[in-house]
Parts: structure tokens; C-alpha cells; sequence
């Protein structure tokens, strides 16, 4: 049997002692507020909910999954009493404004809030996963008449929302989608008849909440092709005067994991729907919606990961197979040790702790800016962080949920065989986790947006800004002495230096090469996420390493332990940037015509 | 819907263009009447029952799984049938001497057959998967008594085989195993009653042949404690009298893939059996059915891999979506391209491609060596070619096995969202390749075993004569011309040489090191274990590179696309290299007490 443990320890040394947030969040009159105790309780609270409510109905939920009968959807037992509970507990206005009735708290908060839920059950968090991006979203395009309507029951949790993006023909490419929206001649509200089919969408029927708001992007009449031809729509279940609405559920999907959360076809019938935002322009509205499901996707990635290792962690020290090279003396008359002793069962579990702790400080650092870009009273400062965030959303996405499933994986193959079995729990992690590399935006169009949209359209200006944090901690440790405890920084400071002016160079080298060779940068794009990722993990994987160092005395286990985890990183997982730049360099360095070929 | 294609004219290149196989084995006499044809032959009739017989059955067999009932074991619909077509068409014997009633073909022939089952039907290939194991066990350790009764059914197949090892306490380590062998006092013919309980034994109980054959460790009770007090014995369900043997499966598995191949747990309860081999040297005598088992699940994960390229291949052809960067002028007036044009993609598929022929090429060459090693009339030549199978035989297990696993997650993300869809078929691929990472021993423990028992233990000696090979090769290549088609080879040949002698230099410091911390070669084994097997890929892509040019007029279009694939790995896969060295380095430049700890 598998559990989980909110690592409410960690999370408070990454909020209070890498990033400082209560002190980033108190320059925001918004969040005058928010102090590290109520910053504190909330983890808790959050904490409590996700182990004690939602874990418990994980595994049953797998099992069980969702059933389809004539339009409706049962989800798993549990399922929707545990919403009742995350409604009355108020957590879905947790990060909402007080002026729509939400809490007013940061989305720091939420990321905590996020993660814990996707660690706990994966497939139940889809449900309530698309209300604060559907939020952002009405709130910024909605106009006054929806917003009334709407928000309110969205912020209070009454309502869920959807995403319905995707049609059969237009995937990654919402530009090819055919559903149309009509205006009602007679409506005097303008309201649009929306029709066309719709597939994948996650809870678009679902028997937890009392109405489903479904933003949906369609085709008005008079539209231009491609993508700057869809608008987006609010298309309620349940219409304002009481009546179903024309859009309905035709079957639930067979997947490969998060078998708890229902993924529907949906159809379209001539279905009562409002504008939200200007025609035409709906792709710009719904990135808000976009924006915000990435963070909340990649904080999956990462729930997912602790649940993994953590269990990996307590079974590795539970099970007794062989005698460890190097074993202690103390273990001299024993027949077996323990396997978290064996080096190898070391690396894998090493392995997913660096990620772990990694990707949670750079989750939380991007929710944190994410707050600065909205709320720090000083509008260059809210540029500046609203650059940032952009610009590492895609890294995020694409880096957290990569190791959401390989750091499952890894937890799979210390369990051995046992781990192959459904029983153990834990080959579930796994498959729940592989939809997360490829639902909002696929790791390679996080890649390309990443490389295309957010580094070579600004000249490389917003990466800029990142890498001059980056070298400005990097520098300062540079020279830094040793404190004797676990290793000098001073070599990975050099090491991340060293890291910095290389992708500065191959950045430029790509830009370059890429003004002949339109799919040069597409070709490289997925190492060079990985290497903005590693610039940023590993200035996260310093700042930790010092926090730990100056914050020693008051835990010295824990500390000490960062610190390993630390010089972990820097010695067995950052050497991936050799393998990424010698990539990029073999294909800087490639004749066109040897270009990857899709021939034969 | 997925489909399969036996990848014959691949597997004519590398055995007849790269391997040289006909000739190989033309120079021993026991193959003497095997050529080209014949080789061409029994491929094309493997890839017929494959693709024809057992395909069709992979997914339904996985959405039924098997049936526990009462000590029985009922298969998926279709698999019994399957079974009794590919012994009537005498598969089974396919690489069995001659005076066991085999037909007496080569290794590699087998490991072409084991490659195609698998692609084809993982779970339903897993019944007949042990029997050659069992065969090649028996035929050297079994008594004549037993050789006389048993071979002859196993080698026709009538009768099934399975080996019992694992128990609940003993999987890695099976100097735990606690299962009882007592001799039976009134026994004429020696038999023992064999008492105990063992776990996750495929086909343990099934419903396809008449009789099972399993071959059980067990301790005798003078046994010394550990490995080294540990026997083996056959036990068969079906007694010589026709009576039924005190071996019964108490219940199946519920597993994350392969769930059309029975895992049982066996309860033997005073069981009949008779030893094989000596007492207490058990593991000598499973290790010939083990080593052999550990090159067919390479040709597992080389199997997966391939099915899950080729339909990635297929879908990414015919799904369009979006323009491609770079794209033709030829398709200017279409909305959008197949994804297959776009460069993510193609990097995806051309991995797949890269570790789908490089794999074959290895598994093919270590079968071929294998072949040699038992049947080359030099004794020298047989003496070293057998320390070959034994360096490499880890490495084809491990490195196929990930790469079965890599590639139909890669395959999976070509599909996108209809690849998480259980329909789409493809995700079966990715569950099923799981397990062959953890069986036969964890890719960890082949990790362990090549660097400490294969490279290490002999001072480098059997390494070093896989790397003279390898540079023999290379170095004959390093002043080649270019001949201006798709690349030169000699930037690659340099590339390669570079990479052997880096290599000689990190093992000599592994060992270096290991004197002062027994635990650090445990450490940076798997790092080991992927650069030996990057030199033996490198190797063999060159010399497929080197034959393609040779025979390119012969078929234009196939070996400029095999040179492109092998410009590929050099570009793009053999830069993993760069990253394994610097986990080497790192390990090896850190001191003792920073090493990985397992606290916390």
C-alpha cells in the first residue's frame, strides 16, 4: 500500500528560505497580508486535505474509473463527496480576488495547493484543475454580464469549468477547427448557436458540480481561416433560465491512466453561447486559460514525482536483498541490506529527490513572479516578471511533466517486480503521469514556443533577464569559501557560469543559423528548453545549497541533507547539458542536406 | 489501428550486408548447409506467422488478460490455437541440436524469431519465451534420464517450460530463497520432494500445452546458507506415471502490461522432482537458461520498439496538423503538413529509427558471436568469442530493453492525445515494455554484472577485446574519403576512436578508484554499461554506414536512407556520451564523504 506525506518541511524551506516569498509578497499591497504563518497554515490545511480526503480515493479511483450511460457520467465513488468537502473548505477561491469573492491569496499558493492535489489523485484534481485558468480567463475578457453571472459560482466552486479546444481534425492545430457559432437573430443578449463536435475534453460531463461552464472556441460566420479566425465562447450546461442546453456528452474515452478523470466527446447542438472577448480573437483569451493550466500542469509533474519517490524511498528502505558494496560494519553478520544501500538503488532514488526538490523550487519561483507580474505595485517590475514568466512557463511544462514520468518510472524500478504489479500502486504513477507530456501543448510545442516565441522573437532579451539573475548569484559564489561541511559551492557556481556563457553563445549560434535554415531552430528546440531548464535548476540548486548552509544550525539533519542533494545535482544530473549541447553543436555543425530526414 | 510489418529487407542488411552472417557461418561446420537463402527463408516464414498469426491477437489478448480459476489458468481467446500453429510448424526446434530432434539453425536465426514474436505479441510470446532456455539448461546439466524424457517434448514443444526462481523474500538475491528439496527415501531414481513457495512465474499454469516443465531452485537440507547452497530440479505438473505433481498456481497477477502472459504464484507442496546438475551449484546451471533468456529480452525491447517506430511512422505520414517549418514549396497552397514534416517530430521518429537498426545490429551480432562461441571449430576462437557474449549479453539486455521502453513512449508521443487512448493500441506497447527492464534481472543488476563481473574481474580483458574490434574498424575508417553522398564517415570514425580510448582511460581510473571505495564502480555502472554499449552501436553504424555505400546502387533509396539514419546517430544519439563522461568524471573528482547518501 502507498502514501503520501505533504512535504510540508521542504516546501517551507523553498517558500521562506530560497525564495523568500512572504518577504517578495509583502512589497504587494495586494498581499500585505500574507506572512509566513498564514502562508504556513494553508500548506497544512492544503496538505490535510489532499492526504487525508484525496489520496485515499486514488487507487479505488483507477480501478474503478468513470462510466458513460445514455449522456451522463458517473465519476468514482468518493469523487464527488470529496468535491463537496474541497467547495466547502473554500479551496477553490483560494487564489481568486475578493472582488469576485475568491481569497485573495497568491498563486504561490495555489502552485502548493496544486501540487498536492496531483500528488494525491491525479485523475480527481482534473476536475477541479480548469476553474482558476477559466477564472483568469473570464475575469480579463468576460464581459460585465458573464462575469456576474459567472464568476461567482466558478470562484465559489458551485460551477466547474472546460476547455473545449480540440476537435477529431485539430489537435496541436486549433487553427483547423470547424465548430461554428451562429448569432441568435432574435437573442437580445447576443448570444451565438454553437455547432460542431468536440473530443477530449476532461470533465466535460461529470456529476460533481451543479452546472459546467464550458469555454469553447468556434468559428464565427464571417471568419478568416486559420487560427486568427476562432472566437471564444461561455456555453453553460444549464442555461440561465433553468433549460439544458444543446450540448451533451457521447462517450468517455478508454485511457491509459487518470482513468478517474472523464475525458468526453462532446456535441454541439445548435448550443446557446456568449462571445468572451472580441470575434476572432478567441486564441488570445483562451492563452490566459493556456498560461495557467501549463504551471498548473507542470506542479503535476511534480505531485507526481513525490508520491513516486517518496513510496520508492520507504520501500527501498524496507526491502532486504543482498549485501551493499561498501556496506557498514555494523551490517557485518546480517545475510541482506536494505536496497536504498545499494549504489544503484542510491542513484535512482537520488535521482528523483534532485528533481524533485529542484522542480519544486522552480514551480513555486515561477507561480511567485507570476504574482509580481500581477500584483507588484511597480509597473517595470511587473513587466519584467511578466517576461520571466512567459518565458519559463514552457520550460516548466515541458521539464516537470518529462519528470513526472520519468521519475515514476524510476520509483516503478525500485519496487521490481513488485512494481510491475497493480496492486503495489505505483505503476498507476506512471501511467497517469504520461499525459502530462503531451495535454495542454505537447513537450516538443513547449520547445518550439519556448526556442521560436519566447527566446529568438525578442532577440533573446527575456532570456536575458533570467540569465542575468542567474550569473549574478553564480558570480557572488564563485569565490566563495568552503565551510568544510558537504562540498565547496564555489565549483558549481563556476560550473553554472561556465553553463550560462555556453547557452548564451549557442543561443546566438542558433539565431544565426536559423536565418537560413527555417527548421534548424524546430530541430534543436527540445535541447535548448532543457538547457534554460538546467540554467534555472541549477541557480535554484545554489541559492538552496546556501540557504542551507546559513539555515544549518536549526536543523542540522535536513540541511546537511539539502546539501548532498545539491552537489547531487550538480554531479549526476546536470552532465545532461553536455549531451544537450553536443546535440545542438553536431546540428549547428551539419550540412542541410544531412538534416534529419522523415523519408522511407 | 496498428499493424505490423516484418522489417525483412532490414534484416537482410544487417545480417547478410553487415554481420556477413552466411559467411560466419559457413566457416563452422555444424551450420555448413545454412546460406543466405535458407536465412532469407525461415525470416520470411518467422515474419508470416508474426504478423499473421500472433498480431492479430496482441491487443485483444490484452483487454481479456487471462482467467484464474481454481488452480487453472485460462489464456486469451486465440493464444492455445497460436501456440499449437507454431509447434506444428516446428519453431520450437528451431535452434536445437539435431540429436534432440532441433532442426539444428543458428542462434541468430532464433534471435530473428524472438525479435518478430515479440514485436508482434509480447504477452503470447512470453509462454514459448523460457523453453530454449530450459532446453539449452537440460541438454548440458540434465541427468541422460531426464534428457531422454524431457528434451525430446520440450525441443517439439509440446510440453512448456518455466523457471522458478523468485520467491516473496528472494528476487534479486536469491541466496534468500528459503523453498525445500528432501530426498525421497524410496525413490529408485533419486527424485526429491521440493516444498515451498514461489512468486511471478510466467506460464507457471496455462492452458496450451499438455505438460509444464519447471525448473525450480530450491536448497537441499545439507544446503550451505546463500547462493552457494542453492540446487536445481525439474519438477514436472504431469508425473512420468500420468499422475499429477504436488505443484499447483494459487493465483495470477494483475499487471501493468504483458496481460496475456499468465504471472503465477506456485505453491509446491511436496512436489516430485530430480536435480540438474550438481548439488548446491543450482545457479551455474541457470545461468545457461538465464544468460539465454537475457538476449531475448533484448530482442523484446528491439521487437517493441520496432512495432511501435513503424506505426509512429505510419500515423506521423498521414496526421496533419499545423505548417512545417521549412516546408516545401510544393505544399504552399495547403492549410497544413503531416507532422511527419515537422522537425520535433522527425527527431522522435529518427531516434526510434537510430536505436531500432542499431539495436538490431547488436542483438543480431551477439547471437551471431553466440553461434561462433558453441559451434566454431577453433577452440580459440570459440574460447573468445564466449568472453564476448559474456560482456556484451548485460548490454544487449539493458540498453534494448530501455529502448524498447524510450521508444514506444516515443512512439506514443508521435500519436499525442490519441496515443494516451487505449483503442489507439499504442499504449499497450509502452506498458508491456515496462517489465523488461525489471525480468531477468533489473537493468541495474546487468549494469553491476558488466562492469563488475565482466569488465573489472578480468582486468579489462574481455573489453579490450570488443574495443581492438571496434577500433580496428574505426581507425581503417578515419582517412576514408568522402564520397559526397550523405556525409563523410571519417569525422565519425574520429569521433569513434575518441570514444574508445576515453573509455579505456575512465575504466582504468573505475578501477583505480574501486581499491580505495568498493562501493564506486556500483556507483557509476549504469554510466558503464551505456558508453560499452555506445561503442558497440558506433561500431556497428559505421560499418552499416561503410555497407551502404557498397551496395548502394543495388537499391538507392534504402541504403541512402540507412546512411542518413547512421548520420543521425552520430548527430544526435552518440552525444549522450558526452553526458555519461561527465557523471564518470564528476563521481570520480568527488570525494568519499560527498558521495550519494541514502538518509532521510
Amino acid at each position: 500500500m502507498l502514501s503520501y506525506t505533504p512535504p510540508l518541511k521542504d516546501m517551507r524551506f523553498v517558500l521562506e528560505r530560497v525564495l523568500d516569498a512572504p518577504e517578495a509578497l509583502a512589497g504587494m499591497p495586494a498581499y500585505a497580508e500574507v506572512d509566513a504563518d498564514l502562508m504556513r497554515q494553508v500548506c497544512e490545511e492544503a496538505g490535510r486535505f489532499a492526504a487525508g480526503v484525496l489520496f485515499p480515493l486514488n487507487a479505488a479511483g483507477d480501478r474503478e474509473g468513470c462510466r458513460y450511460e445514455r449522456g451522463a457520467v458517473r465519476t468514482p465513488a468518493g469523487y464527488a463527496d470529496a468535491y463537496r468537502q474541497f467547495v466547502d473548505a473554500g479551496w477553490p477561491a483560494l487564489a481568486c480576488a475578493p472582488e469576485h469573492g475568491g481569497q485573495g491569496l497568491p498563486q504561490v499558493l495555489n502552485c502548493v495547493l496544486n501540487e498536492m492535489t496531483s500528488a494525491a489523485n491525479h485523475g480527481w484534481s482534473m476536475y477541479p484543475g480548469l476553474a482558476h485558468g477559466a477564472y483568469a480567463c473570464l475575469a480579463r475578457y468576460g464581459s460585465a454580464a458573464l462575469k456576474e453571472r459567472y464568476l461567482p459560482k466558478i470562484v465559489s466552486g458551485e460551477w466547474l469549468a472546460t476547455m473545449c479546444l480540440t476537435e477529431a481534425q485539430a489537435g496541436s492545430d486549433l487553427g483547423l477547427l470547424r465548430t461554428r457559432a451562429t448569432p441568435i437573430g432574435d437573442a437580445a443578449d447576443g448570444a451565438y448557436a454553437i455547432t460542431g463536435g468536440k473530443i477530449f475534453i476532461s470533465g466535460g460531463e461529470q456529476d460533481m458540480s451543479a452546472n459546467i461552464v464550458h469555454l469553447v472556441l468556434a468559428r464565427l460566420p464571417d471568419a478568416p481561416p486559420g487560427s486568427k479566425g476562432v472566437s471564444l465562447f461561455l456555453v453553460p450546461k444549464w442555461l440561465p433560465d433553468g433549460a439544458r442546453n444543446a450540448v451533451h456528452c457521447t462517450g468517455i474515452e478508454h485511457k491509459m491512466g487518470i482513468r478517474g478523470s472523464a475525458t468526453c466527446a462532446m456535441e454541439f447542438e445548435g448550443a446557446t453561447g456568449w462571445l468572451v472577448g472580441e470575434p476572432h480573437r478567441g486564441l488570445a483569451a483562451m492563452f490566459v486559460m493556456m498560461n495557467a493550466a501549463r504551471l498548473q500542469v507542470g506542479a503535476q509533474g511534480l505531485g507526481i514525482a513525490e508520491t513516486a519517490w517518496q513510496n520508492a524511498q520507504a520501500y527501498a528502505l524496507e526491502r532486504v536483498q543482498s549485501k551493499a558494496a561498501g556496506r557498514p560494519e555494523s551490517r557485518r553478520g546480517e545475510a541482506a541490506d536494505p536496497i536504498a544501500m545499494h549504489a544503484p538503488v542510491q542513484r535512482l532514488l537520488m535521482t528523483q529527490r534532485a528533481w524533485v526538490e529542484g522542480g519544486r523550487m522552480l514551480a513555486y519561483w515561477t507561480a511567485l513572479a507570476l504574482d509580481g507580474a500581477e500584483r507588484h505595485p511597480d509597473r517595470a517590475v511587473r513587466d519584467e516578471l511578466h517576461g520571466q514568466v512567459e518565458l519559463i512557463t514552457p520550460v516548466v511544462k515541458a521539464m516537470l511533466t518529462a519528470q513526472g514520468y520519468e521519475g515514476a518510472s524510476q520509483a516503478l524500478q525500485v519496487f521490481g517486480g513488485h512494481g510491475y504489479i497493480s496492486e503495489t500502486g505505483i505503476e498507476q504513477y506512471v501511467r497517469d503521469a504520461r499525459v502530462t507530456m503531451i495535454y495542454e501543448g505537447t513537450n516538443e510545442i513547449q520547445a518550439v514556443d519556448l526556442l521560436l516565441r519566447k527566446v529568438l522573437a525578442d532577440g533573446g532579451a527575456r532570456l536575458e533577464g533570467l540569465l542575468a539573475r542567474v550569473l549574478s548569484t553564480a558570480e557572488a559564489e564563485c569565490d566563495g569559501e568552503d565551510d568544510g561541511a558537504h562540498g565547496a559551492l564555489a565549483p558549481h557556481a563556476r560550473a553554472l557560469c561556465a553553463l550560462v556563457r555556453r547557452l548564451r553563445g549557442a543561443v546566438r549560434a542558433i539565431a544565426r543559423a536559423a536565418e537560413g535554415q527555417a527548421a534548424l531552430p524546430h530541430r534543436v528546440a527540445p535541447e535548448t528548453l532543457r538547457l534554460v531548464g538546467h540554467c534555472a535548476l541549477a541557480w535554484l540548486w545554489l541559492r538552496a545549497a546556501r540557504a542551507a548552509i546559513e539555515a544549518r544550525e536549526e536543523d542540522p539533519a535536513f540541511h546537511d541533507a539539502k546539501r548532498a542533494t545539491a552537489s547531487y545535482y550538480f554531479t549526476y544530473v546536470l552532465p545532461e547539458v553536455e549531451q544537450l549541447f553536443g546535440v545542438v553543436d553536431g546540428c549547428l555543425n551539419q550540412a542541410p542536406e544531412d538534416a534529419v530526414c522523415f523519408s522511407v
